[in-house]
């Protein structure tokens, strides 16, 4: 390790870090707005925080038991206790980042609001910041502690030879084993709770009691609140954390193959192409962080352009350093000797591998995300035909929304498994399977700014909500909206760019799983390889049953609960009487007699939010951990009991079927919700006008319910799942086979 | 071929059909009973040969046009242009049964009906004779063709050597190959139909006018019972048929490896066991008439008792029989090189098979069968939670009994899962890929029967809508449902080895496609492969998306077209007025004023149901073309393009793919459907009553619509889209690689 670059990717780390300290500062110094908000979001901030601690304090029992399991049984050869200490490490900067995200977000939201009273650009500022917090330190603690836990490593064991290498990697490997549990835990906690507390608030809330959504006399809706927080921002923030750090672990350990190759005695040594996704990374780190300074709106301008702006800026960046990165730390081109693959007639396969050929990789992956984006906008956005056909179909009921929903859902799958399955024969046709995992890399190499798009958008919601249960002017909540609503394009291509890199990574994991274990086929015609693709595809149907089951168990309390305090808490009761009578004589709120004002104003602070809270809480903690103990305990039992291949096999079964089902819950969902807007918009169909409140638009709120859970818990758990189960056969793979 | 024994075969197949005669003329002999009862059954009648003619019109071009693709391209070393032949004799022999099956099922049902009017017990006779005429046609005509031309190819090209018997069986495939193809689009095709009657029906006629089920007025009803035949009778036996040549050419392709070991010098010479599926399903259809005649009840008996008792015996008599026979033509042990596998250290694998491990391996197919059959059950049956579970969730709302549907299907794939996973790995350990396919045909063996309480099914179903729209009594009615109702748990078990069986024949013809395409492993690790295995498991998704969107357009018309006749026939709007007024008042219809009922009888025979038939043939047709072209062309277009290898991958991904959702999607289904009819027995949760009419109702009402799709045209067709895969790669590796 005479390198002296790989130093500089801890220091990128740190200055991530230390641009969010910059960032916090500056939202903290923003005002927060009159009493009432204040007041609100305070009661948000308190449930956020109240759950994280929950559900750290049990996450913290899982981490102790597994670590000390991880230490008791990897004194092997290829193995060693310290595994246990990168796990740890990888849970704990997961759950910093999340927390950080999460803490972020939550004093994010009403500066937005108050700024948004004022100036839509001011409002994108505060918004954005916020989630370049989040973005920055997912990245900037993901590097961090990768580079080093290596660095560290590297000098406790060498990286000299092929061997202490491999041993390096393999307990480096423990570090995104931590990262993907918190992440798989986070994910289906936080979805369990958003969704059981959004279901809760419109059913009781917008449907039975008819009060607007986010009102203040709603027991449900800061939960609601809180739900958008832990759910989108620190379950979406643990998710990408893990995806990005499984990548770059991916890479690491195939490069590890090339070093066998007598081109690389030069330069940094068999090392570069270990180094390599590092420094891509650190690369995009900076390209991120030039890339938000990009986000500017004038006041009129439109949102959506500044967003894409700083996107394109950090996207151009990272392209050219991509090339420059690549060029210097590569050979031009270099022959070595395949471990996993032979020629078609037996022999050692030799290929030639070139810098270029892995550059074009991490174009590749990066055209396939945006492919696999655009085409998950095409299929859930408001404008365009798939969303038009279910909106249209409503008119005749939920039954016919519900089925060209599923319809929509199950079509939407055919363009991103088309495009993965051409990046990856393309691809490992240029450069193999490192080449497959630099595409992963490459997709995610600026996923600083991606994220801080994608955790806007929550933040920009909460906003609004906090607007409408402050009761402030109309025109402040149309800012929230319009913030809110630019973000969902970018927003959906996010969510491509996750599940290819999901798809990729898994894969890549994969052939580091094989090289791992020491096995060169995962030959399905063999009886136990084919019985696990069967169990392995099996594992996200379950996943998704028992998620599913939990939301809707969960939101059935909620229900109860909510039902519970409109009968019985008087004042509340009585102000639900008023808004009713009143609205059926169409009056509206700021008409009300001075009589009917006073009694919503004895309502106020009367509903229990907290008790919803930890309804939401309760349930998504319980729920949380079977879906957990399921994902990280299946693959030890096969591998332990059908062998190594067989293993592979599982892997193989739970990485296809999870990403078919993935996309086919996510995408149904979201066009149910699009198709909902659509009518809320108004359509036309046949000559016939439907909107808001017409029978039409009651089908769209079924098809919306019924997406919730599966675009927003089950869906985006199948993507952890399937890195998760990797992962823990490449763990496993270093102690068991 | 000097073994007497297997022309045995085709007499039993000639036996069987002689049955069908009997039990035909036998049938055609019963009284049809009033003018009323023959015109409706002969409207019905009538619309199902219409379709039928329709539909073969247009299988006419397509297997034409196959062949002659087959006869061009097959002229090579393994394969021969008589394969066309073969498939154009398997596509015949399919149609033929599904016809007869037909033909003798709108013959039953006006006698089923009528016999109902006076004797339960004959009622059954009749129904269940109809019923066995499908059945043993199926096996019958499915026996002859397979063994009538493996015997006159054999005489041809010999099955003395090795290669000359494998040229033979892949000659004989192209039975397999036509049979799949019929198979594929009468399921589509009559589930299209199906669906898109019942749905319009149901919406239009029900839920819109208020007229009951199955009401003379209703234009749609007509449509909808042809629907009945064309669907679950037609299309019904023309999968099973094919699952049944499939899983017994399987099994004799797999069995011509054993040729080469040298106990087979003597006894049936290598041949036995080649021939021993044959020797099985003989035995079956031996088994199943003798099983026909305990089907008996007396009057006041249990209807559910004489199918079981049925079923029992041929059971009983199969397994003992399968010990016999493979005691008798098996050595009891022998030693061979595997072709396909090496052991641990390279060297080739020498497996001891006994026959008495071969026996074993039929009844694991058997219990894995009835294990798969029952959790059907379980999951969609009246009886049980998660029906219930369902049920009660309906009281909140369609959303609610549409998300917990879903759960339910997911979770129901575990045991059957787990089952085929653990089926797998014993039955290959025992006695290698030849006991997997042996293990099919033990599923499959008294199909005759199986396929005779399937049948009865829908005859029941349709004898009830002819009472109804013939204006029977009550009791008649109520009779006929006592019949259908029984129907159902058996029918149950029938999904659960249709779709057992289709899974282990699916990884039987992987092993026999291997062995004719050369290959020796189907390594997931290589990126052709597992791009294939991407694809492969797509396919199942755009297959499902293609049916689910045929049915609700062609849904969308028939309610267009019913619509239309309620504002424009003139008689009929009148009768709907009299009926509507009526209903209000609580006046029943036996005690319609002098007045109305002239109105009545004046509508009567006015619905243009012609016009609904057509709607729905015409759907039917024009929709089944893409999908059926999409399962023959894609495993070619891998196939020619990836390579040999990567189409394992794909026929890997479709299996396990298309297994999961078929399961998930007939699950759904099947347990909404019966969560509505529980709701409509009547439910008590918390305290309060739901029963018919309630909101809980409607909820279920949208839930049973969206499953009907599902359960009966998407999901049964994946069974046959993944059979038809493995069979088109079979045939291909005869002739490409």
């Amino acid at each position: 390790m005479e390198n002296y670059l790989i130093y500089l990717v801890p220091v990128i780390g740190v200055a991530a870090i230390l641009f969010t300290f910059y960032k916090t500062a500056w939202i903290t110094k923003q005002p927060q707005g009159n009493e009432k908000m204040i007041k609100i979001s305070n009661f948000i901030y308190e449930g956020a925080m109240a759950f994280i601690k929950a559900e750290y304090k049990i996450l913290a029992i899982f981490v102790v038991s597994v670590a000390i399991l991880l230490a008791l049984t990897t004194g092997t050869e290829t193995s060693h206790p310290l595994v246990a200490f990168s796990f740890v490490a990888g849970a704990f900067c997961s759950g910093l980042a999340g927390f950080i995200g999460l803490r972020i977000a939550t004093r994010a939201n009403v500066r937005t609001t108050n700024a948004a009273r004022t100036s839509l650009n001011q409002a994108l500022k505060v918004a954005f910041a916020g989630g370049s917090v989040m973005g920055l330190s997912v990245v900037g603690l993901g590097i961090l502690g990768l580079s080093i836990l290596f660095i560290v490593y590297a000098q406790m064991f060498g990286v000299e030879s092929f061997d202490s290498l491999n041993k390096v990697l393999s307990i480096v490997t423990g570090f995104s084993f931590g990262a993907s549990s918190i992440a798989l835990f986070s994910r289906v906690g936080g979805g369990i709770f958003t969704k059981a507390a959004d279901v809760g608030a419109d059913l009781v809330g917008k449907v039975e009691a008819g009060i607007p959504e986010d009102h203040p006399l709603n027991p449900a809706t800061v939960a609601d609140n809180v739900g958008d927080n832990v759910g989108d921002v620190a379950g979406m923030g643990a998710d990408l954390f893990e995806s990005y750090v499984g990548s770059i672990i991916a890479a690491m350990v195939l490069g590890a193959a090339f070093m066998i190759s007598p081109d690389f005695i030069d330069g940094f040594g068999g090392l570069s192409p270990v180094l390599l996704p590092l420094f891509l990374a650190g690369a995009g780190i900076f390209a991120s962080i030039v890339g938000t300074f990009f986000v500017r709106v004038k006041e009129g301008g439109n949102p959506q352009t500044a967003l894409n702006m700083g996107e394109l800026v950090s996207a151009g960046i990272m392209i050219v350093f991509s090339y420059i990165i690549i060029s210097f730390v590569l050979p031009s081109s270099w022959v070595f000797t395949d471990p996993l693959y032979t020629a078609a007639d037996g022999s050692p396969l030799v290929r030639e591998i070139s810098s270029f050929n892995i550059f074009l990789a991490s174009i590749i992956g990066l055209v396939a995300g945006l492919i696999i984006g655009y085409s998950t906008e095409f299929f859930t956005g408001l404008n365009y035909l798939p969303v038009r056909i279910i909106a249209h179909q409503s008119t005749s009921g939920s039954a016919t929304n519900i089925i060209s929903g599923l319809g929509i859902g199950m079509l939407s799958t055919i363009i991103p498994i088309l495009t993965i399955a051409v990046a990856i024969v393309l691809v490992f046709h240029l450069s193999g399977l490192y080449g497959i995992a630099i595409a992963a890399v490459g997709m995610l190499s600026n996923l600083g700014i991606q994220l801080s798009v994608d955790a806007y958008g929550p933040i920009s919601d909460n906003a609004g909500g906090i607007a409408e249960m402050s009761e402030l002017p109309e025109e402040v909540r149309e800012k929230t909206d319009k913030l809110d609503a630019v973000g969902n394009t970018t927003a959906a291509i996010g969510k491509g760019f996750a599940i290819g890199s999901a798809a990729l990574t898994a894969l890549a994991l994969f052939g580091a799983y094989m090289t791992a274990a020491k096995i060169t086929t995962i030959d399905v015609s063999k009886s136990t390889v084919i019985a696990a693709v069967f169990l392995g595809a099996l594992m996200p149907y379950v996943f998704s049953a028992l998620t599913i089951k939990a939301v809707s168990d969960a939101a059935q309390s909620m229900i109860e609960e909510v039902r519970r305090q409109f009968q019985t808490i008087e004042p509340l009761k009585k102000a639900l009487e008023v808004m009713k009578r009143n609205s059926e004589q169409g009056t509206h709120q700021s008409m009300y007699s001075e009589k009917d004002m006073k009694i919503m104003n004895d309502a106020e602070g009367t509903p229990e939010y907290g008790k919803c809270v930890t309804i939401s809480t309760r349930a998504a903690l319980r729920q949380m951990i079977l879906p957990g103990v399921i994902a990280v305990s299946v693959p030890v039992i096969i591998g332990l009991t059908m062998g190594a291949e067989a293993l592979g096999g599982l892997l193989a079964g739970v990485t296809v079927s999870g990403v078919l089902l993935a996309i086919f819950q996510s995408n149904s969902g979201g066009s149910w919700d699009n198709a909902k807007k659509l009518i809320e918009k108004g359509i036309v169909y046949k000559g016939e006008k439907f909107g808001k409140g017409s029978e039409a638009h009651k089908a769209s709120v079924v098809g919306d319910t019924v997406g919730d859970p599966l675009k927003d818990t089950s869906g985006p758990s199948l993507n952890i799942l399937l890195k998760l189960v990797s992962i823990v056969a490449l763990v496993l793979a270093g102690s068991a086979f």
